[in-house]
């Protein structure tokens, strides 16, 4: 009988994060101060960040040590399971290997608990008694949740209206966990009150979100602000997916051809191929394709401007260089709310910049489609988010079928489905629909980019 | 750093389900035919079920092998994780070691996939196109709509109506795997149409839609028909569990002092506590404590007569002699909805009678309060039937605590509360409310118990 999962001990569990920024060929552009639109320093971030994860982010050390009280905390649900997806290439008859890691056995459902741990971990040391956050869909707020209750940490989670609506069970596992949560746009700040002001049925976004949180953060000496996404420590703590990945791939006796994830903010996928792309920096690996899959109506890396951009909508998180739609673009309400970010992490931004990895954007329906296949055989139900993984997976085995190529497809699976139940009734109902791409309101937000000397 | 979560490989899992009936000091009664009340014979229930099944139902082997085909199923999520839950132990403050099987990481979030695969693969064997079943909380109806999409197999899923209204996104699971699931009572059937002829809101019942699936089953030469729970070939399924089980605690280097799970129908726990009770049976491990857990309001082990009684509503199913409060007993609409059967496995009944196994039932709150502390410690947002489980683990841990002793207790975690975020709702708004012991009810449901010869 084939090997079907691939099995890590605890003790194979990593023990360092791996930190890409030390194998960079150009170093990482800084992010700015949105005030002076100065490079950041290290104090400017102490309001919002304890200082090890600040530490983290500018660090050019190749490895940093997981203290052991996350690795403890990580050894709950970590090592994840790499899985050979025999099913699914029977289904489309394709001499591909399709390998998935499976991020979504974690309590929360998916890959988000392997920096909220560490981020809870970090405040708790520093003396911070509560955190603030922003969530799309709803996975990062509930990791946080999760990571928080384990710390003893107060939460407050602002969360994207449109998904709030669509996934109340996602607020109700935060409050499992302790947590609060609020529709953003909301009453509580001042931002989500002008948003309010100028458009009462505002949908939200994970941009004007990120302005809430990060304001309420400012209004108390107690409280941090937390990130789900984007930055480079959060990518860093995500490294290790790709570090069990590669031990699990060699179990197995393959090397990938293709590395497929889906992008949001970016970590899930960059948690999977930083380890991955030091071979490629380091010219081992020169035919290895990365590929980030996004959405059609949200296409940051695919038709973004590479510029220095707000992370958020108001203007007061830091800036930085990225693939860009303009910090107040209003993406259309798909249902993978965690891929509704204008921008894109630096690192990957910057990787995608120097040819390292490659992007393609995909229509919402299409990954329905791909999900329900990946159910039907795999028996996973997915999250929409990582139906967009699927979807290039399937589409390259296919293209497999047609070469007659047997290549090792690596996919990084982020998470279960089990909040998005009423996005599959819509696909199903046939009532789901496809988003053209805004072109005019991506104008419109790429207007409004913050004047930077020399950019 | 100490092993929070013990593994198996592939190559370690169980190749043979273990069939307590070899072992039992006397035999289990019969099951007698709903007309006849003649001991049923293996032809009477070729209508129900494949051959193969209805002889591992009688088996007197002790051991029976798991064909190939379902193994490789079961290796899309077997072997699960036996975890030891430190963050528990210390929040309690117990000196006990607790330890959980953790059966949630398969597709369908629960144990009854690992009768579900092996019931398709059966059917499909003997050339039937089509199964019905009965399903409450909707474990069990997504599970083998899981089962019957590996082996292209259609299903048609009778749910419970309290659950099917507290829970549509376990339908749009099974949807989702290609089932089709109707509430129950249905106009679907006679037995349903009776029944909303009587009651047009009648919340429905397990027995009930057991009634209307069967006799779906019997409308057709292409369908059989399947069950969840509380048949003697359902439990020899589920003892993978307890093999793995086994194995894990000799790892841990540990052997149970307390077996704890919760019952409904009885087949988790048996899935669990069978491989165990054999030592047991062999008089090896005489102070070995089994504890069946059961809601107050559904008491059947603790309150039931002993008595041969109908599976189902209609009286159309076998007839089991098993504690019973009677086959017309309507049971509170408790969250629970998978421990709101009328009657228990007949192989638990039997156990329970010779005195190798014990009963508890317990208040839904309290459940609620001790599912909760298990989320904000060990992470796991667990099912309603679960947290039975989980109650009576932390009050026999908190008595370790009174006394001193370092007690080893074996908790079956049966699955997650994902798609029961609802009463959850209810249980942190202060909505949830406890039924009393309906008395009255089960009375007059036990007046009903049908006239056999010698009872």
């Amino acid at each position: 009988m084939d090997t079907r999962r691939f099995f890590l001990e605890q003790k194979d569990m990593p023990i360092r994060w791996y930190n890409v920024q030390a194998d960079l060929p150009e170093p990482l552009p800084p992010m700015l101060h949105p005030m002076t639109k100065e490079p950041l320093t290290p104090p400017d971030l102490a309001p919002l960040f304890p200082m090890e994860l600040i530490m983290q982010e500018v660090s050019q050390e190749r490895y940093i040590d997981i203290p052991e009280a996350i690795q403890e905390i990580y050894a709950t649900w970590r090592p994840t399971v790499l899985h050979r997806a025999y099913n699914l290439e029977k289904a489309l008859d394709t001499p591909a290997k399709i390998f998935y890691k499976y991020e979504g056995t974690s309590q929360a459902g998916s890959h988000k608990p392997n920096t909220a741990v560490a981020q809870a971990y970090y405040n708790k040391k520093e003396g911070i008694k509560r955190l603030t956050t922003e969530t799309g869909a709803g996975q990062w707020g509930s990791s946080l949740a999760f990571g928080c209750t384990l710390f003893d940490l107060e939460l407050k989670v602002y969360m994207v209206k449109v998904s709030y609506n669509q996934k109340p069970y996602r607020r109700l596992m935060m409050e499992t966990w302790g947590a609060t949560c609020v529709p953003s746009p909301s009453p509580d700040t001042k931002a989500g009150r002008d948003m309010l002001a100028q458009d009462p049925d505002c949908p939200g976004s994970l941009g004007l979100a990120i302005s809430e949180a990060v304001e309420d953060c400012m209004m108390r000496d107690d409280t941090h602000y937390s990130l789900g996404s984007v930055v480079s420590h959060v990518l860093l703590h995500q490294t290790v997916i790709g570090q069990e990945a590669m031990k699990q791939m060699e179990m197995a006796g393959y090397y990938p051809d293709i590395i497929v994830g889906c992008v949001g903010g970016g970590s899930n996928f960059a948690g999977m191929f930083l380890p991955f792309v030091k071979d490629k920096l380091e010219g081992n690996k020169p035919d290895l394709r990365i590929i980030n899959v996004e959405p059609e109506s949200c296409p940051t890396l695919t038709k973004g401007l590479y510029a220095y951009d707000y992370g958020d909508v108001a203007g007061m998180a830091p800036i930085a260089k990225m693939f860009t739609l303009g910090h107040t673009f209003m993406p259309p309400p798909v249902h993978a709310g965690g891929l509704r970010y204008h921008g894109m992490a630096p690192l990957v931004c910057h990787l995608h910049k120097l040819g390292y990895v490659e992007a393609v954007a995909v229509p919402q329906i299409a990954t329905f489609e791909a999900g329900v296949q990946f159910a039907r055989t795999e028996g996973i139900i997915s999250a929409p988010e990582t139906n967009h993984a699927i979807r290039v997976t399937i589409d390259e085995a296919l293209k497999c079928k047609e070469t007659g190529e047997s290549k090792v497809i690596l996919l990084a699976h982020s998470g279960h489905g089990h909040f998005d139940m009423a996005a599959y009734e819509q696909y199903l109902s046939g009532k789901l629909v496809d988003y053209a791409y805004p072109e005019e309101k991506v104008k419109e937000a790429l207007a409004t980019l913050p004047q930077i000397p020399g950019q």
